[in-house]
């Protein structure tokens, strides 16, 4: 392998800590579309309301256990990493991590 | 139109004040069904993980405003009219809903 | 007791349904502002941002169960009692709840 | 200065970046506290309960304002230190972070 495809794979393992469980993530995310189908089909059978609601939360609760777990290996990959490499990077990445806590927060 | 089928179309519009927009319930789900596709081809393709916070985050706000429409015509509806009718089932109704409420904080 | 006293106060009573427990309220709100004082001594006293974190959380927690609570007497009282006295009142009384359900979930 | 209080100062800078802004941060809270103060007073006042409501959710974003601006700066300097020094103790503090934005997502 040569030295610009490792210098190329070092940065993007380095920047997508989730890769080394892609396919778990992938899965999580058929099965929140799932939700939203059956949802559809929920309102599509005039469903009680109120039930539909409690299906809503468990995939908001779904979306949220997606953005933390993916936040977690963000923060133990890139974050480190940048911090560990030293140099202004590490403050960027803060900054940008803050920015997606945020929008966690509120949404 | 016999009694028992008017009292029992009374009965379900009565419970169901989002069968009005019923089409704009389910095209409403379509959409969050497509970023939820998207989402997944986000990872397949390695993207950043903090893209696909934000594309996570803008799928939260879109589930968020989801319930809330649904829980207001709810309220507008089904609660509204139990109340006008008195008895007990109002009680039950608030119950009910402040229940769907707390877990839509939560979520 | 004259007859306009008698109908303020039942005006008084229905718009305030939380007032039969004024005492406990008060009680919440003047344990939540030791909190926040609880607060103020631990970062004089330099004591570890994590431990401050939690500490801010529980009385988020505390804020939001209080919340809840409330809109909970004002749906159970002021708005079924609107729905119950039928006009446009009522629409006006959801169409507030749901303002305040919307900051409460933004919150 | 000898060397043991260098360090032992050296650490405590490393483990509360929010004391920079020690004062900030304590007018922050005494703020937040004279908002529990102020609904004690609408409580007692038998304000309109919709109003009292407003108020619990402005004081609510301030402290999540409050968590977010701490979060941020333990992030910049706790947990970028840790990953700079290496060793175990950045994945303790990622972990010990996370648990801090679940909590924060949660309340």
């Amino acid at each position: 392998m040569d030295e610009a495809l490792a210098a190329a794979e070092a940065e993007q393992s380095h920047r997508h800590g989730y890769l080394h469980h892609k396919e778990d993530y992938v899965k999580r995310l058929r099965r929140i579309e799932g939700q939203a189908r059956g949802l559809q089909r929920m309102v599509d059978e005039e469903k009680y309301c109120i039930d539909i609601l409690t299906q809503v939360s468990a995939m908001t609760s779904a979306l949220h256990a997606f953005s933390l777990a993916l936040l977690e290996e963000h923060m133990a990959h890139c974050l480190v990493d940048a911090a560990a490499a030293g140099g202004p990077e590490a403050d960027e990445k803060v900054a940008e991590a803050m920015a997606a806590i945020r929008r966690l927060v509120r949404s």
